[in-house]
């Protein structure tokens, strides 16, 4: 497989579709890594992903407007889209597009998607706009690149289970490809967010992975989860967090509770935690 | 451009692909025309301008069970799908998609698209269900059968302006292609729903357009709007309609009422109102 040397970054829709139109011309398939930018290693191995699935790999840096709500940290939310084209251009990406808040969200924009199943609950019941925000901003960029496959961080766990309902409802002709989640040497995964937290607070942070594993051992071990959820709370509070917004064990299929209160089908367990004014999450495999 | 003889009509998204691929690989282009079936001269001529602008037509013969209200004549609907794919092959059309609804929103389904601007009012008020049922099965039929182009009928002008405006907002890389309403010899609008009518209520039915045209003439004058939406009102009443959902005259270009009162830019007429359990809409450019 050729790469081309260097990064293009396009800004307008027509540019992107030009580029697009030209590989598809030349036979090349076509992959796409949503980011709102910010990015880290965790974004780096979603981009490694989509080149071992696709001959060209588009990545969008884009800050999207509609899946925070008005007191989230939208106008904080990192920015650095030179950084961002830098280590692009060193993981065989050809193309960052980073569209305009105003262009895609002209005014006179009219249209929304909303998203139940596995967006009920969890993230869906602290978060309401975001699942709503983020179908709306990958419907359109899915619509804007046509990719043929595009690939999402199971970090986002809960995101990439309601991204994947979608696409299936709207019978959108794209391939999801999952990557599991990038974390540091101790554990904590990989975020944006995390430039946000002070030296202490990062130590606390640390500490969220090592409670999810013991906690998706003990509901692989058969206790009912009633326990298996206040002791993690618990533990979650001990390890230094201020807040906990929830630490629950679901289906991995589709984020549905286990009726009967113990594990008997494939499971993650997903927590949301917060220390100071970030909010930081956090999923593994049961 | 040649055209093959015979109509193919195919019930799975995987066999509707499949010749879809075909063409686009021997690098013909693709229009659609969604249908709910029960066609007539008012649909053969989308498909004959569908023709006109692509190699190949693909007609949906599908009752999209979201876009009816519980209340609505949903079962009572016209099904014919052997006479339209007879009808179709008249026209040069290759491949009629009739799905099954149990395929098109299997157990599971969550995802809804809500339109507001264009949607509100009119019809937004009395089929409250209805835009947000079309934008979700014309997205999946986009997306289920990719076209260059699609075709809808000026008949349905609201919607059509509701489809226009879901379609930019969402990118969907599809033209959107209108037909001026077929009316038969009296001037009435072409609709399936015209099949329920007793021949009185034909003759009644065959009185709006005119109504409409006097109307529109009216508005075109200069003469405020409330005075002529109201003898318009009296009129349609007159003429032996049972009940008046709306007669509004609005904005050609996005629905959006004249503030001022009176027509200072292109504007349109439409109505809506019911002869015993049918409900027959119309529209005019003023």
């Amino acid at each position: 497989m050729t790469q081309p040397a260097s990064l293009l970054v396009v800004r307008s829709v027509a540019e992107l579709r030009a580029a697009v139109r030209d590989w598809k011309r030349q036979g090349l398939t076509v992959g796409l890594v949503p980011t709102m930018g910010a990015l880290h290693d965790g974004h780096l191995a979603l981009v490694r992903e989509a080149v071992q699935h696709a001959d060209r790999v588009v990545v969008s840096n884009f800050v999207n407007p509609t899946q925070f709500a008005p007191t989230e940290d939208l106008a904080r939310y990192p920015r650095q889209q030179a950084e961002d084209a830098r280590l692009l251009s060193g993981v065989g990406c050809p193309l960052m597009f980073a569209p305009a808040p105003e262009d895609m969200y002209p005014e006179g924009f009219a249209t929304s998607i909303a998203v139940t199943g596995p967006a009920m609950g969890l993230e869906g019941d602290f978060r309401p706009q975001m699942f709503g925000g983020v179908a709306l901003v990958v419907t359109k960029l899915f619509n804007q690149v046509q990719p043929d496959l595009a690939v999402f961080g199971e970090k986002d766990y809960q995101q990439l289970m309601v991204i994947r309902r979608f696409v299936r409802d709207l019978d959108l002709p794209i391939d999801i490809v999952a990557v599991p989640t990038q974390r540091d040497e101790a554990g904590l995964a990989l975020s944006s967010r995390n430039a946000y937290l002070s030296q202490d607070e990062l130590a606390v942070a640390r500490r969220l992975n090592r409670i999810l594993a013991a906690a998706a051992a003990d509901a692989a071990s058969g206790r009912p989860l009633p326990g298996v959820e206040r002791d993690a709370y618990a533990a979650v509070l001990k390890a230094g967090f201020e807040r906990i917004d929830y630490v629950a064990v679901r289906r991995a299929e589709d984020l549905s509770v286990f009726r009967d209160g113990v594990v008997d089908a494939p499971a993650r367990i997903l927590a949301a935690a917060w220390l100071g004014k970030t909010r930081l999450i956090d999923n593994l495999a049961v």
